[in-house]
């Protein structure tokens, strides 16, 4: 198995990228080899840094770099040599079996839809973030894909969302919950109204609306939504411990007594938050799309990407593309 | 002035809510009339356990309840003597200034609509929520009022909330920002790409597309959304604190040690999130109906009912409904 890595995408790219995945390929005992695509000189600098001798990676050269802020659409059209750019056309070409990124999140997105396709029945491939929940952890999907989806793309987020729910999340029968503000089935907007009795007889193990209040309580392991709102949801979420954090530092500052307060809170909360960092739940995928495509946070630290590299390797082992074709077109032959 | 309170509305009511309100008047001083609107006995009880002689307040007797999970339309058919009914006719006969209740969300936000009628010029009455960020308070509108809302309801909300803004909030020139999922312009659902340049040329103090991530930082002191989208995201920012209030309970849960630790810990975070209840709010008003609405939490405190009392003084006093009606006839005179 060949895992492709963006080495230039990310905050802290290629430092942190590089060492990531190192480090997932030297605790894997370099049973996968591990592809490292970008500015050949850069990552070589900091593979030779790491000690990488004996390690299983190779290095394919990509001479430019989509910076975190371009417009995703220009930056494709003008950055063909850029690590994106590459490595989608690597992964295209399947001299790779998944390809990873912590890179501009919609130039990654954009470049895996177009150069890989869609899987056969998919209209529109969707984001799932894993979120922590009381419980455990959820996946949102559509996290940012696509807005103004339709009825029928929230049912494929569904059927995608299940999937990776059941082989790579570890539920037996995934429960799906459909994002609304309300319970009852005539609640909310014309999407989820009409979304509503498609997944009803879908055969997924569709629970009804859920509200927002549900999903850090862990009601649904898959959470439907169109990809504007979980976005927005997403990015709320996201700013939750930096708030927290923010907080802590204000009642802290300039008061010596709360100062050592709050440094020994901030242990403990630590170990109370475990798992609510998005550093353990190894990216997002980009489901629907002919192959393995996962995103990364931009602030990606080495823990995060060595998760994401472990995650597309399981993502390969467990064939998720063709076991969402398969299902797709059952729920097709069943509408019809 | 006259202030009716729906002294069944509530998860504690009409204990909490009754308690609350003449509180409220006690601290006023008996600077207006609490209108006491219910159940005669059981407010009565009430009134003589909290010996509220000499408080300046009446009850007016509905004889029903609409309670909190009921289907709004049918209950407002249904129960023609309920608190939320009667107390919306009295404020349309204007025997009373403005109309509180923590009951039935979308009984009394329907009931409001209907019998109070809206602003002139006002397409779409809407929620405004004031939800706490790292810097102050900002206002989430609309929080769940409308579906599938129009480019011309978003540009109302940044009319009405700005309103609200400068005169409750104090903000001097309050900003505006367009809740979607990135900062330029063409981004984002249809909606938001077709709101965004009526704003710019509304004459608010539009500071472009906010992201999720941007509500808790305090950028915009009026964030603008369709209602779908702010509910899910006022119910997802409510359960944070819960959801952290069970995750510190499991960590300590059968370890003494660690028991004695969280105690400690809840002490100082309820110190550094100060003001990230929703008590210190003073409720969310029902911006754009011909009248003074403000709607309270189904678990609002007697701290949190005090609060939305001492709140519709405030916007009785400011003449909202005035305000919006004079600035949203200049938005409209300008456009054609």
């Amino acid at each position: 198995m060949r895992i492709a890595l963006d080495a230039m995408g990310g905050d802290e790219a290629p430092l942190r990228i590089v060492e990531g995945g190192l480090q997932a390929l030297k605790e894997a005992g370099n049973r996968f080899e591990l592809v490292l695509v970008g500015r050949k000189e850069e990552i070589e600098k900091e593979t030779s840094r790491l000690s990488a001798t004996g390690l299983n990676y190779s290095i394919v050269n990509a001479t430019e770099v989509i910076q975190m802020h371009e417009t995703p659409n220009t930056a494709l059209k003008q950055k063909r040599d850029s690590s994106i750019v590459v490595g989608a056309h690597l992964h295209k070409e399947r001299k790779v079996d998944a390809f990873v990124s912590a890179g501009n999140t919609g130039a990654f997105m954009a470049a895996s839809t177009l150069i890989l396709g869609r899987v056969k029945g998919v209209g529109r491939p969707a984001v799932g973030t894993p979120l922590p929940t009381v419980t455990g952890t959820c996946l949102l999907i559509d996290s940012g894909a696509n807005s103004d989806s339709r009825p029928q793309h929230i049912l494929e987020f569904g059927v995608m969302g299940s999937i990776y729910s059941r082989e790579i999340m570890n539920r037996s029968n995934p429960t799906v919950g459909l994002l609304n503000i309300g319970e009852e089935s005539s609640k909310g907007n014309e999407l989820a109204q009409a979304s509503y009795p498609l997944l009803e007889k879908s055969g997924l193990n569709f629970i009804g609306n859920i509200e927002g209040r549900d999903i850090l309580a862990g009601k649904a392991d898959v959470v439907l939504c169109d990809g504007f709102v979980g976005n927005i949801v997403l990015k709320f979420a996201e700013s939750i411990l930096p708030t927290l954090r923010k907080r802590f530092k204000d009642y802290a500052s300039g008061n010596f007594f709360r100062m050592i307060q709050a440094g020994m809170i901030a242990k403990t909360l630590r170990k109370v938050l475990k798992g609510f960092s998005y550093e353990a739940q190894g990216g997002a995928p980009l489901l629907g799309v002919n192959g393995i495509s996962i995103i990364g946070h931009g602030s990606s630290s080495v823990l995060a990407v060595k998760n994401m590299v472990f995650r597309a390797e399981e993502m390969v082992n467990h064939n998720i593309s063709k076991l969402i074709e398969n299902s797709i077109s059952k729920i097709e032959s069943k509408a019809h």
